[in-house]
Formats: C-alpha cells, structure tokens, sequence
C-alpha cells in the first residue's frame, strides 16, 4: 500500500529527488519536508518537491505512514530521538543511509513499539548535493538495497519496498552487515582511494591531468563532513578494504618486471575484462524490456 | 614550417585523428599511413584521415619532412630500426607515446645523422583504440608535452610545435626524466589504482557497483598490451608511485577514528578543494579566450 501522508526528513538532492520522483509517478500522497534551513525548504516547495514545509522534525511526522529519513548518516541518531515521540501508531520509518548496521540498531533503540523501521539504501546520487540538483527520474532504473532483520515486519518491508518500485527502482534485500560490507568494497574504498589519488599529487603533475584523471577522482569532489561521517560508521570494513587494495597494489607492483611481462598483461585484461562485463550488465538494466 | 610530406606510422585512434585534424585545420600536406594490418589501412583511407597507404613502415618514410610514430610503447625500437635507413635527410622524427626517456635514449642510438628526433606526448585519447574512433577534433585545446634534450636542434623542436599548435594543441616542453616522473603520478597510477580497484572486488560486490564506480574505473578498460608496454617501461617511476598512494591510503586509514574526525574532515576537503580547483583550471582551458 503506498502512503497517503509522506515525510522527507532532510529536503537535498536526494530527499528532493524523492518528492519530484513521487510527482512524476502519480503517487496521490500528501508530502511534508523537514529541513533546518529555511532558504532549502523554499526551494523544496518552489520546485515542486514537497507540498509543506516544516523546520521542526517530530512536527514533520505526526501525520505520517511513510517517514524517509533522508539526512546525512552523522544526523540519524539525533533525528531519530528526535520524531520517535511523535510518530503515529502503525508509522513506518526508512531512510537512504550510505551505511546500514548503526541506523538499524539505532531505530531498534530508539523507535517505539507500534512503529516499524526497514533500513534502505537507493543506490543513486552524485557528487552534488543540494535540491538545486534533484532530478524526479533519478531513481530511475536504479537499485535499491533493503536491509530487513529477522525483527522486521515483512509488511513493513512491503510498504517500504512498494514505494521504492513507483518511482521505477529494482530492489534487493540482504543484510545490514552484507550491506556494509560490500558498500565499503564498491562505493566507500574507490571514494577513498581517488581521494587519495588527489592528495599524493605535486603540483607539478596536477598541471598535467587529463580527462582520465577527472573521472577517476570525480567521486573524491563529495562533501568532506558527509564522507568522513559514512568513512567512520563503516571504519572497520573501510580498514579492510584498504588493505585488500594495498595487497593488489604490492602484488601489481610486483609483476613490474621483464620476465612478469605476460602474467602482467593477463592482470590488465582480467581487469579490462571485469569492468567491460560490468558495463555490459549496467547497460543492460538500463534498457529495462 | 609546416611539412609538405607527413607520414604517420601506425593509424589508430592518435594516429587517424592526427590525420582527420591536419586536413580539418587545412594544412596542405600530403599524408601516408603505415600499419601493419590493411583492413586499418583501407578504413583510414576511407575516411580521409591518410592520402596513401603503406604496409612497409620503410617505405612509408622515405619522402617525409615529418614523421610521427604513433604505434604502441612497445614496438618503437623496432618501427624506428625499421624506418632509420629510409629517412631523408633533414628529416625531422617525433611521436605520441606515454613514455619519453626511452624512445628519446633509441632515437639517439637507431636514427642517422642529418635526422633529428623530438619527443612528443600529446594528451588526448580515450580507452578506445581503432581508427573508427578517430575524430578530428581530438586534440583541440589539448595539451602537449615535448621533450627536448641539449642535443636536440632547436628548428626541429619548433617545427614539431608548429604542427601541433596547427592541430589546435596548447604546448609545454620538459626533460624526458620529468615528463616520466609527472605522468607516472598523474596517469600511469590512476591507471593501475583503477586496475586494482576492480581486481579486489568480489563478484556480490561488483553486483552492486553504481556510476560512481564504472567513472573510477573507466581507464581501466583500455588494452592489456598496450599498458603492460607503458608499465614496464615507466617502472621505476611508476613503482615509487605505488609507494607513495600506500603510503598515503595507511595514512587515511590511521584518520578511522572518533578522535581522528576533526583531521579526517580535513583532509577529505582539502582532497575534493583541489580536485575541484583542478576542474575549474580544465574548464577554463577548454573556453579559449
């Protein structure tokens, strides 16, 4: 069943991506959003994003089926403490936190009884963040990662995953812990590494960067105070992360020598090869039959 | 003085577009491509980027003002063996490779006297490789480096610039020591990180890979062979570079903790200010005045 009384907690790119996404699908629901600054609710409401706006967090949830929490992952647990006292019997709570294992204990924690909360992670975005750049069909073909716990009401799950697919995503369920896990692989380790990419450069080999440069690093132009909060929930895993890549990367370095030459190249192509099929999967998915 | 008589020694994506850009920015010279398989041959005279085609790289030079050696890294010392009894004299030899030191310690061993060689690095391309993908464009408002030694005469270096900044190119010079040391930090590495990236990952990770991954990653596609010859022969620098983004991904990793937060902040903004400068710096170069 989708909502009729929605909130988005926290109105950037992605929050007003929800509410522009819910337009552009002819969701009949009625949508606050709560933001601390007055200039980006404006901007929610000009754009179309949100129908009322609300500079209080627990008064942006009173009414609601559907709340999604859509601040950075630093802010969860205040806002959390924040709304429990004021959802409805029946609420459901989600979110699109980059992490998953610390916002489902702490909803665990904080949450009253008769309110449920199922972890969610649509795995869309950019460097960008303010409403400024919300697009209604950024969901679009995307996936999005359910992290249910043996604890979670599967109707809970059905509401959160159901409006997920109105705004045209694909779905997945695994858990908060496999979640992170592979979030530090894919999204928190190659953020690290083209940030750091970026800092071991002179400035005399910055002058010469090209377009491959630029792309490689794109994701480095984030938020600091966003990455470090998603960096640090996930810190263990990013640790291990690193050391897999810094193992690749001695092993690389390794093959540097004349008579390594064709394991070498075969290292190149395997790779070459994996990212090829991986584009082909992309491309894919996103001509949906 | 533009030459009257170019021949371009391997008609791929640089060499074809070398091609395509002479006859876009209208210089009046006749072109001949070599390359060793005739399909490439016939499909580079199809689309204009050569006026005659060669199979021999020895008779592809014996009536050219200017050469350009636009093979892979790793067939130099045998093109320039190959083309050395051919040459004229006052001819002048440069190339395109992504390496400088050795083909300028060759050129200096294979070519006679009477000939004068100049290495060229022009900054532009993509992980595609073939002639198909050649466009005359590819090198406006590009970069590109020249290594010029003591030895070297001063009017073939500038007869080498000319043609270049004919193509719409911008123009440095530097040894070819620093230019193997700069572009090992700032295109060899990103070009192994990027390999490495996707070596570490597991297949359910890979699942979940997004467009921020597939940016990270893209030079990663390119040929196996070709990067293999560009590693090996950069290794010394390119393993030193290794060094220092390990070094700098152990520091990043000793920033993971709650008392650490504050630097970490910092020094994730600080990566993403220069990356961000960067940017800005390209985009201006890209708006001529």
């Amino acid at each position: 069943m989708l909502p009729l009384r929605l909130s988005i907690l926290g109105v950037g790119l992605l929050g007003g991506s929800i509410g522009l996404a819910a337009r552009a699908n002819s969701i009949p629901c009625h949508i606050t959003g709560y933001g601390h600054r007055k200039q980006t609710l404006d901007k929610a409401l000009e754009v179309g994003a949100i129908d009322r706006a609300c500079e209080d967090a627990g008064q942006a949830v009173t009414e609601a089926d559907l709340v999604i929490i859509c601040t950075p992952v630093g802010l969860f647990e205040q806002i959390l403490r924040q709304i429990s006292p004021h959802l409805k019997k029946g609420a459901v709570v989600t979110d699109v936190g980059s992490t998953k294992r610390s916002i489902v204990r702490l909803a665990g924690k904080l949450l009253g009884r008769g309110v449920e909360f199922v972890g969610s992670h649509p795995m869309a975005g950019s460097e960008k963040r303010s409403v400024e750049f919300a697009k209604a069909d950024l969901f679009a073909n995307a996936l999005c990662i359910l992290t249910p716990t043996a604890k979670t009401d599967p109707q809970a799950v059905e509401k959160v995953e159901e409006f997920w697919k109105s705004l045209g995503m694909r779905l997945t369920r695994m858990t908060p812990t496999q979640h992170d896990r592979y979030l530090a692989d894919i999204s928190h380790l190659p953020h690290a590494a083209a940030a750091a990419l970026v800092m071991m450069q002179t400035d005399a080999a910055l002058m010469l960067a090209g377009k491959g440069f630029l792309d490689t690093t794109r994701i480095a132009g984030g938020d600091g105070a966003l990455w470090r909060d998603i960096f640090l929930d996930n810190r263990d895993n990013l640790k291990s992360a690193i050391r897999r890549l810094i193992r690749n990367l001695e092993g690389l370095s390794g093959l540097l020598e004349d008579d390594k030459s064709e394991k070498l190249r075969q290292w190149l192509d395997q790779s070459a090869g994996r990212r090829q099929a991986l584009l082909q999967k992309k491309l894919s998915e996103m001509t949906p039959d």
